[in-house]
């Protein structure tokens, strides 16, 4: 079964809203096990949107409408799918009391215009709405070769659409596609390594792939995220794609080796934080360049307080000097990151120290150009060491990269 | 001028990545006066892929395709260009080196797939690529009834794109464009009202502009970036454009007065600094429940070092005794705040000291439920003060809720 997604709004051409929506419902449907071949944007133009449902409905046997149920002028969803459907709309008195009770219930009087979300296509289904005024339609339509094809109707608010979605549109795919599929993933996180040596490296396995189906490997460069190496596999059940995953993911760790970091949700920080955790160890950073960013990531894991101290931000020179004792001369350097990872070490009672200073510009500073970044590291059982790199990119860019970077450093010791 | 937009990547199909480049894209074009009807995604498919470019061709004066241009066996756009095109793809040996350059000013030796990126349809211009290694394309074609239009070829990383649609693939198009009508938008980020109040407050103004065209407002909730309200007009030059912003912003602002806290690209975090950099004032400070992410956002804002001295991340309640001092008791509290706030003002030697203490989740902490927050504030010029506040959400909705509205506190008090 094939479904595609038509996103309906003109904001969302203009850029004024990101299509978050058209992102939930794919996601929905693959783990449904159903196809999503298209996905398209269209503006709040009749003409328009015809004609981007209809070539919908000739390429897919399911079509997932978003947006455009509303109350106001521009909300022409409705009209499209009766002229589609070649009937006429009628008004719902239920819907309208509905909605009309919707107001009541909030203090208000309904608009009159708000009838309008009661009309409903002749032989269509409607899809309550516990959560707002419009309701859904499911819409059964003909394709121009003979086909059965059904088309949902959903409003563009995401809470009212999910509920939707998962409430009603979901179970109803399941049904109409009889004995699905199961489609799974599982990403591999892996950090260190260009995207184009990592392609290399896993190339014997993607090509093995190409002759043997049932699973693909994908990746995706997701800047501080790492680079994401996703398996996808479809099978008849989930315990069959779970055993396939288990052996591809056994076959990539062998050719990334300790390149991969964790799987899934598993960000840098919280391997991180569970190596520490399992060495019973502490940490306190001390941030110049990344004014913050580490330590926020790194709580932004739950749990983190069994090992994070804390972190100290010394952005103004004197800062670093008075609270973590750094010794006079440049501050984008190694002695400084040297003296900041042990100066915050020792400052919070923490077993291991991590450092960052450098230069996120605009401009150059002390001499260094943007982009030059210096990690320091003080852990209990080596010397105090300071590693050098240089970061591409704009401001945002650098500070992630030196954050991604030091954790990562931060890692290989640790593992 | 009509434009699409194609993206590439079965990624974004499968909701794997939420396809924001359409809409950065979308955004631009309606800047530049370029009219743009559809969006549209497809998978890593050759078949489909050239399916979705000529349909937008048969459509469109210009094609912006996204994605798709990296080394890897998935990365097929160049093939598809070159057939739908059908012409030849040629190895451009500027290109390799360009790309080799970059591998060793890394540090790194290029793996071979990468000259696959140096492929260029003949015919096609290359757009250069100062911050990646796949060049963009420009692609002419002639559509089935016989109009030039043109393919724009992007990589999907956004930090290269947006370089490539700025610098080369806008200017281009608006001197394919002739004299385009110019659409600009301005928009007004407040906090501190909920959005229906928000509508509610600016009810006449809407009401207005629904029978005086030439105008829009729309309104975004956008986390802790405040409740944006935007209004785009379409005029003939960016002269008259500008002239009814000013007046409706002006309107605007009679009625939501303070809750303004920037314009367009303006922060919280900017307008905060801008403010103490007005007094000549300087902050520093600590955070328990937010770990970081108000020194990150602060020093996100470049020149930050003008006003901001530091921070302390004080995690562990002994950070906060030992570095803050801190007295005994709970720290989730009033007290634990204040003390917080005129600690680090002082161990950091700044003018005003903010703090905040709170529970993010996922369990309580000191008999506090999730979600409960304490703000403190130590100005020169006032006693300081510790609010209380509770805040919805999940972990990270809270810790974002709590980082803005600390600041806005701080901004109420220095205005």
């Amino acid at each position: 079964m094939r479904a595609e997604v038509v996103a309906i709004g003109t904001e969302l051409l203009l850029g004024q809203i990101v299509d978050t929506n058209s992102s939930w419902i794919g996601e929905q449907l693959a783990m449904a096990g159903i196809d999503s071949l298209h996905q398209t944007k269209v503006g709040d133009n009749l003409e328009r949107m015809i004609g981007a449902i209809e070539l919908a409905i000739g390429r897919a046997d399911a079509v997932l409408i978003c947006g455009g149920l509303g109350p106001t002028q521009d909300d022409i969803t409705r009209l499209a799918i009766a002229s589609i459907m070649g009937v006429e709309l009628v008004r719902d008195a239920k819907i309208v009391d509905h909605i009309r009770t919707l107001f009541s219930s909030r203090g208000r009087v309904m608009a009159a215009n708000n009838e309008l979300q009661a009309d409903v296509p002749v032989g269509a289904t409607i899809i309550h709405n516990p959560r707002g005024t419009a309701p859904g339609l499911i819409c059964p339509v003909r394709s121009p070769d003979g086909r059965d094809v059904v088309m949902y109707a959903m409003p563009g608010v995401p809470y009212e659409m999910q509920q939707m979605m998962t409430g009603t549109v979901i179970p109803d795919l399941i049904v109409r596609n009889g004995d699905p599929g199961t489609i799974r993933s599982r990403t591999l996180r892996t950090w260190g390594l260009a995207e184009s040596t990592l392609a290399e490296l896993i190339a014997p396995r993607l090509d093995a792939l190409e002759t043997a189906a049932g699973a693909t490997i994908a990746f995706l460069a997701s800047g501080m995220e790492g680079i994401k190496v996703r398996v996808t596999t479809k099978a008849a059940s989930e315990a069959a794609c779970n055993e396939r995953l288990d052996a591809e993911e056994k076959l990539l760790r062998d050719l990334l080796g300790d390149y991969v970091f964790g799987l899934d949700e598993v960000t840098m920080e919280a391997a991180v934080l569970a190596l520490l955790g399992g060495r019973g160890w502490t940490l306190a950073v001390a941030e110049s360049v990344t004014g913050g960013l580490i330590s926020q990531r790194i709580t932004d894991v739950a749990g983190a307080s069994a090992s994070f101290r804390g972190g100290v931000v010394s952005y103004a020179t004197a800062v670093k000097r008075t609270l973590l004792h750094v010794s006079d001369g440049p501050v984008v350097s190694e002695r400084c990151a040297l003296e900041m990872a042990i100066g915050v070490r020792e400052l919070l009672g923490a077993t291991v120290g991590l450092s960052v200073t450098g230069v996120a510009g605009p401009t150059e500073q002390d001499g260094q150009p943007v982009g030059t970044i210096w990690c320091g590291l003080a852990l209990p059982d080596r010397e105090p060491e300071a590693l050098g790199m240089k970061v591409p990119g704009d401001r945002r860019r650098i500070r992630e990269f030196a954050c991604i970077n030091a954790l990562d450093a931060l890692r290989q010791r640790l593992r």
